[in-house]
């Protein structure tokens, strides 16, 4: 059976032990959260958590997610101490250091075990949200033999702050999450100092104003933090489990303050620490006998998972469940058939219309897609027939309503996509990729396959004004590594974007996309998917080429027109469609060279918003047409003429730069 | 004195009539709110606001915000009727026209009035609550007799389901900012239908725990929303006001449905209302004795206005308090006699320590300048000498810990800029730019003087690892209109690049500084401020020109000893300093001429971040030397040495480049 208080002690000083080394070999780390929270993880590793070592990609393993990620030694020890093939005392030695899978913060595709990257504050706990909702959904699909886990997190006062706890812990309370569970690191100690410097708030109090059900615990009291959790798991709602804890626990003189938080102990303070907690082994040395009750809890998952197996293997639907798993969606033609219909009848309608339209064939032929919007359902037109609101205590709804909350939506949608068996995609205004930004950031970094579909991508938005258009923001989030930014210009380019950002496993995908109709400017079948190089020839010229107009997403038809003008002054002009200058950009040069040439063609780029950037693609003796300024109040059609998004500005500046 | 409430139902309808006129005659906006808390504004406008209509930049004026920004029309008829100057009633029939002050979301560009732009949610709350510290601020500062006067608040559930009301709430609560008063606009409607479908939460429950004062009342009951004021400004701490209020209320068919949030009634509708509320005139007609009734208001402020003017006058210390709300700062020597110091003993220091030394100057020489970090007071050196905390009760210190709210202390630094009287700087890492993002671009639309003190600007920020690294940021944020991102790249430039940020009175400035110590480059003086232009030769080349170095910030020695390198072998090298890429765009093609001849030189960009945009200063046959992918988690010598910011890596590539 699990280990009495006694032995435990010395387990959780191992993690205290390796916490204090590894900080004081980099000279650099956060020794005071590993220390302050190693009994309450020693418990959570002992009782609770149902993993398997051996193991690490099991579907039905409990998440853990430690939310307050600069306290990353705490996973390091915790993996390696519980025979997790790495991280190796070598990697732990290496803390910090370049190669070592040990980075400062915890980073999901360095090592299993480590269910998300953490580290930007209160995003950890937002993602366990999506895990909860993630596990729900699939356990109402696929049933409790094979899916029936708990999310746990370890969150700090710092997550608790952050504007992003409040939307995660609102709709996980309003959700009913109740297999989801905080565990508080409750040391009172911020960077700054104490607390009471930056924050008077009743947390508890909160959380349960939030529908959650909340339990304190001394953090260093085995007995005590076992009822805590054992309460926690028993529990209706999701928990917030209160562990009143000492950073830095265990060191003499610095325990306790901020001195603890951020910075090595120092060799005095280290001997201090370990003679107070009766640690004599070497640094990076575990004695046998507390190695020997660490690895003994592996037991418990072992055989958890072995009957898990068993019932995988008796289950009909076993090879449908390894799939979801695995993140190969069904393979189907009914995307194709569904072009085939388009180019048959063509339509003219906004791109955030036209992804309404493919995502009704896709969420059919796809139970994977999860969708959802913050509270633009009907402006983001994400929700389809096959997708039924997902609700509190009836979870096989693929709809998410996730409220006035971008952020909590967006990190939600990474949890979901590291959860497996889910493909996420949720809704916003394009500006509002602001708020969404630094979560959009990890599932840059963490390879998460989120599909953002974020409507009103322009001036196009019209009435609503500068604050609800965006300009900057295309090239801003093109800057972001790892990110595919789609921009379709009509039904067709919408439907085969679609088809990319479904294929991407390890990256996400935007989808800018109009308020405002759009003509279909493709009109016959191509081979393959028209979008996947990123940018392609949409009308070669028909006169001697003299120009090369470069378009995105509602200024393509715009680039078309100013063409057919171009041409009937026998000025010959391409148009190049760029749905995805990322995936261009992944070509070969031989496919960049044929598109954008590099000779004297003048090369021009229209997209209604921020020039900055185009020069890659333009040259810097090209044209750019764009908006470099904030947008203004008024219908779209007045705001595209104000600014020069119409034939008659651009073709006198074309005309002029070709004869300069 | 105030009008009894049979006199106050038909002012509110004048709200209500003109709210549904010009929604339909723009065909576009949110009539439902304005309906909804018609009401509450009437009284509100009548009982409580100190406001005088003919002076809306009088100091100490009550601040109203609408936080629920979409509502615009409530504040549009709220001026209109209460007696500013502008909007005109030409201006109300121009809702949501090109040329219309009355956008389709409030801007305070376009408006007196107006306190702050609102539209993305939750941020006029947050505003708020950084205009509430101001004015307990200069009160502490200036006295009672000067300084006295409450911030008011309508907000609704978008507002309050957003993450960043959380932290504005939690740091006005623990602040104790009691003269700040939030109406809440509670209507359990969102645009996706009931809050039901999203929300569980007990608001008010949140709101006490987080230190507030609670009390609600009928939105649609004259008196009792009277009570719940009275309270609300009787209270010792910031006070929510729930007002349960009827969205769209006299609408006979939608009122209390999502169809009426944000979409036009239709003429049946209006006509339905017109009959409900009793209001038969024309549209866009207010009846004489209706307008005489709000017109009658300003009695009050006029007075209040007058008396304080006198007692502005009686006091010794008018000149000062008029130049601190005009935002004009005093002229000092200090900088400078600071940078001759510098001259004559040069420093290598990290640029944000250097940053803390310009700021110890003007700090004490600058008494507008009130300060302050997301929890990272000791990493971002924001605090100094002459910057006490900003504590509950006491409010005259300049140093405000806003713990790790981000967002929150971005957008409270808006609201003090707006307020007035002071200048705001705030840090964080440059990472969680962001997670201030949304602010930030609030701050470049209202035109705020908000000064961004970022530090930890790059892979030198080391072991933290590639969530805590920068690496699009400089660009993401270039790419947003009127910000100047400043990248100083030694002790002088960082204290020019303060000067600099300080003068901007009508925009927003970023600082972005090394973790890592820099050699002091400047070490001649120069005419005037040397960073003013954005960027100069810092080093002209000795052998003949082919090469032009451009770098920011910490890259800009290692661009020093890259041309020194050049110049070893013959190859003439001019090093091009570009701390602020935007005041560079500003200078006449003369200078950027010469700066950045566009002749057969090769030009160079060094800076540890993405490439994207620095074409435009290279152009397509340059040579970008950045890092385009994510960072890693190392000590910062190792980073810099792996992703090639070294000598070693860089000179081979601008020779091959020469010679090809």
């Amino acid at each position: 059976m699990s280990p009495d208080p006694a032995r435990m002690a010395p387990m959780a000083n191992a993690i205290r032990a390796l916490s204090m080394d590894a900080v004081q070999a980099a000279n650099s780390g956060h020794p005071g959260m590993p220390m302050g929270m190693a009994d309450v993880a020693t418990v959570l590793y002992s009782k609770f958590l149902k993993f398997d070592p051996a193991s690490p990609h099991w579907a039905d393993r409990d998440r853990f997610v430690l939310s307050a990620g600069h306290g990353s030694m705490l996973i390091y020890a915790l993996l390696h101490l519980s025979g997790y093939e790495a991280p190796t005392m070598d990697d732990i030695r290496n803390f910090r250091q370049l190669g070592s899978p040990c980075a400062g913060h915890p980073e999901n595709f360095l090592l299993d075990g480590v269910e998300c990257t953490t580290g930007p504050l209160g995003q950890g706990l937002a993602m366990a949200v999506g895990m909860a909702i993630a596990e729900r959904h699939l356990n109402a699909d696929f049933g409790d033999g094979l899916v029936d886990h708990r999310t746990w997190v370890i969150a700090g006062d710092g997550c608790l702050m952050e504007g992003i706890n409040h939307e995660a812990i609102g709709l996980a309370g309003h959700l009913g999450l109740s297999r989801l569970n905080v565990l508080w690191d409750d040391n009172r100690i911020t960077i700054d100092g104490s607390t009471d410097l930056s924050t008077s708030e009743d947390i508890p109090a909160r959380f349960q104003a939030a529908g959650w059900h909340t339990v304190s615990c001394d953090g260093h009291d085995f007995a005590d933090i076992e009822r805590a959790l054992a309460e926690a798991a028993a529990a209706d709602k999701p928990t917030l489990v209160a562990c009143r804890t000492v950073i830095g626990k265990g060191a003499p003189t610095k325990s306790g303050t901020s001195g603890v938080h951020g910075a090595p102990l120092g060799d005095e303070e280290i001997a201090g620490a370990r003679a107070a907690i009766g640690w004599s082994a070497e640094p990076f040395v575990i004695p046998d006998n507390i190695l020997a009750d660490w690895r003994g809890l592996a037991h418990r998952g072992e055989g958890e998972h072995a009957a898990w197996t068993s019932r995988l293997h008796a289950d009909p639907r076993r090879a449908e469940f390894e799939q979801r798993m695995a993140g190969d969606v069904v393979q189907s033609d009914a995307l194709s058939n569904y072009i085939d219909g388009l180019l048959a009848e063509p339509a003219k309608v906004a791109t955030r219309k036209a992804s309404e339209m493919a995502l009704g064939v896709l969420t059919e032929a796809i139970p994977d897609l999860i969708g959802g919007s913050a509270d633009l359902t009907g402006s983001n037109n994400t929700k389809t027939k096959a997708t039924e609101p997902f609700r509190p205590g009836s979870y096989d709804g693929r709809y998410i309503y996730y409220g006035i909350r971008e952020f909590g939506m967006a990190a939600a949608m990474n949890g979901m996509a590291l959860h497996g068996g889910v493909i996420p995609y949720g809704g916003t205004f394009m500006v509002f990729t602001d708020y969404c930004r630094p979560a959009i950031r990890l599932s840059a970094l963490q390879q998460t396959r989120a599909i953002y579909v974020m409507t009103h991508d322009s001036i196009g938005l019209g009435e609503d004004g500068p604050t609800h258009q965006p300009v900057e923001h295309l090239q801003s989030l093109r800057a972001m590594p790892n990110v595919l930014v789609m921009r379709p210009a009509d039904v067709i380019e919408t439907a085969e974007c679609w088809e990319l950002a479904v294929e991407q496993k390890n990256r996400p995908s935007i989808l800018a996309l109009s308020r405002q109709g759009l003509p279909q400017l493709r009109l016959e079948k191509v081979a393959g998917n028209g979008c996947a190089k990123g940018a392609y020839r949409l009308k070669a010229a028909d006169a001697a080429r003299k120009v090369i107009l470069i378009a995105t997403g509602s200024e393509v038809s715009l680039a078309m027109d100013v063409a057919g003008e171009l041409e009937s002054k026998g000025i010959g002009a391409d148009v190049v469609s760029m749905p995805c200058a990322e995936l261009f950009d992944e070509q070969d040069a031989a496919y960049r060279e044929d598109i954008l040439p590099d000779d004297a063609t003048l090369r021009v780029s229209i997209e209604a918003g921020v020039t900055m950037g185009w020069e890659r693609y333009t040259g810097t003796d090209g044209l750019n047409i764009g908006l470099d300024r904030f947008g203004a109040s008024a219908p779209a059609g007045d705001l595209f003429e104000r600014f020069g998004f119409t034939v008659d500005a651009i073709v006198p500046q074309v005309m002029s730069k070709i004869s300069s």
